[in-house]
């Protein structure tokens, strides 16, 4: 495993590459560790998960196109160590593809997951929900997250607006958050790390309450706007990404989020449930 | 098959529940059959789809709580008949329980999905999004549908901005349709029949473009924010539906959505992913 602080680039993997390395291990089946790095609260960070199913399918011989859609079921804690994936082809049609995939650990399902993907075309074009003005990154300070949260040491975040509360009991109206982030140390935006970035959010109830209280993603879905040549001309820039929640209520809330890069294109628009406690 | 129209409530089958009838045919395992009164261009709507699968759920034996979201992928097009549904726990927690689902014809995958069921619990609540103010349904006009759209039948629908465009080429600057509805005949709302209302959107590039042309849902996700106290006192009262989409290219659009009952809760929110060509 890679050491962020050390990592040089071009003789060591860097520790995103590291913690969603998968080992053929038979028809459909990859076998994967947990990344100390990415180390979360109760198991791995939750995008490293969704970014480790989606890797299965990138490098399944039987893959057709790019992803455009992913959703992924947080059954249970991923425990430290070794865990199977299987990534099963449900059906393959002319330009798109269905995918089944699963985590397990001991015989038993850790996460879900289904990921549509799809042969792009040129169509007609539009983007609605336009990038909102905010400083650059270069212009925007750098946000320490609490030492304790392993995986963010793994992004580099400038908050915006919507900053982890700091003042116990502070009630914030309004859910959302914007920051710029990309990996730490950089690296080139891929689907994988595009699909991590769509976590990125610490719990909206957290900014609404003013405090921290038990809370974890119970099911993620992602839209892929981009294809291979906007992830390419991302580069390794930072991506501005936004978080709203629609409504909060009977232990669960949603989230909706969206990510824009270079020249204010619409990545991704990702969505999730959250389970919280208080 | 109940035929909307002359359905008296008391002596038949509503046609929603008639459409989305299984019968059990082994473990984890159901046969259905399409209903023509849902019939959409190719295959059955989808919200039918949807709701069908939540219903193998619903009635499932070990089934735990209620549901609190559900992804369903359209890998291809339901054939006109029979279909087989596969609903399996694949994990069950304390309060939480992750159903993995497909439906197939003749061994082929049709679709597949992903259902996160829940025992729910007062906690802090808020609701961020806001019902809009609009004319409450009986003052607003009753809507037609083009009458080769057949599933539309069954649903009464009040547009309030965002009409079906009549005049071809008339583009819109925005893809925001809102509008009041119900099941036609009218029918308490349940989880399924909230399921299948997710869907009732025309596709949002047809807004846009000011012309219709080949589209359709390729992944569909529901977050349920009702509980079944709240579809109670729903009843069978219209419900807001609002529909957007955040950016168009490449072959695909995405579309979030809100759903909101009596009182301004928040039923539902909902986003999919749809395919066009144009």
């Amino acid at each position: 495993m890679g050491d962020p602080s050390t990592w040089d680039g071009a003789d060591a993997l860097h520790p995103f590459d590291d913690a969603i390395t998968l080992t053929p291990s038979g028809d459909n089946t990859y076998t994967g560790e947990t990344s100390p790095a990415y180390q979360n609260m109760v198991g791995p960070y939750g995008g490293i998960t969704a970014a480790t199913l989606l890797q299965a399918v990138q490098q399944h011989p039987e893959r057709l196109g790019v992803p455009v859609s992913l959703t992924v079921n947080y059954a249970g804690p991923v425990a430290d160590g070794k865990f199977t994936v299987t990534a099963r082809p449900a059906r393959t049609n002319r330009s798109t593809q269905h995918w089944s995939l699963e985590l397990t650990q001991d015989d038993t399902v850790v996460t879900t997951a289904t990921a549509v993907y799809a042969v792009r075309r040129e169509t007609w074009a539009a983007t609605e929900t336009v990038m909102p003005e905010f400083p650059a990154p270069e212009d925007a300070a750098l946000t320490p997250m609490p030492d304790f949260v392993q995986w963010a040491k793994n992004y580099e975040m400038r908050f915006l607006e919507g900053l982890l509360p700091t003042v116990e009991g502070a009630e914030s109206p309004d859910s959302t958050t914007t920051l710029w982030v990309r990996d730490s140390p950089a690296r080139e935006l891929d689907f994988p790390a595009l699909a991590s970035l769509c976590d990125v959010f610490y719990p909206r109830v957290f900014l609404r309450r003013g405090q921290a209280m038990p809370a974890g993603t119970i099911t993620l879905t992602i839209y892929f706007h981009a294809d291979a040549a906007a992830l390419e001309a991302q580069g390794d820039r930072p991506v501005l990404a936004r978080a709203r929640s629609n409504r909060f209520g009977h232990g669960y809330f949603d989230q909706s989020a969206q990510l824009w890069g270079r020249d204010g294109a619409l990545l991704a628009t990702t969505h999730q449930l959250v389970y919280f406690k208080g």
